[in-house]
């Protein structure tokens, strides 16, 4: 069945204390490269029947109302799996 | 700065409580269309410098060794962020 993903992040201008100690960990480990890392979430909605315009629309409610919580994090992604 | 995105979810064969507690949540806000849901993470991997061939095989590196836990997660997306 299809699957639309929806990505969570939390906003730029938050701390993300999960991220800097992933980051912190990153550098200890010699991988320099990356200067900051932020962790948000991903969630997979299996959906029964098309992916159509009420479909897509139904999961950006969803996604603002539930999966998001509106005061620390964005909706950075609605759309289609792409396989 | 350039970003990478990794995208790590829980492996399909393993229940994934978290997921089926949404799905249950939308079914009883009334949103049947989705028949279930499963829950996973974003990160978010700022690169200091180009996203060239060495930087990606950094990532997917970090990706299967620090951020993903092998035994439950899968790695599912290793890529460029696309503004």
């Amino acid at each position: 069945m299809p699957v639309i993903v929806v990505e969570v992040m939390p906003k730029a201008e938050l701390l993300d204390p999960q991220g800097k100690a992933v980051a912190g960990a990153l550098g200890r480990l010699g991988k320099d490269r990356f200067s900051a890392v932020r962790v948000g979430k991903r969630f997979e909605l299996t959906v029964d029947g098309p992916v159509d315009e009420a479909a897509l629309a139904d999961a950006r409610e969803v996604a603002e109302a539930l999966l998001a919580n509106g005061v620390i994090e964005d909706v950075v992604r609605v759309s289609e799996e792409v396989a």
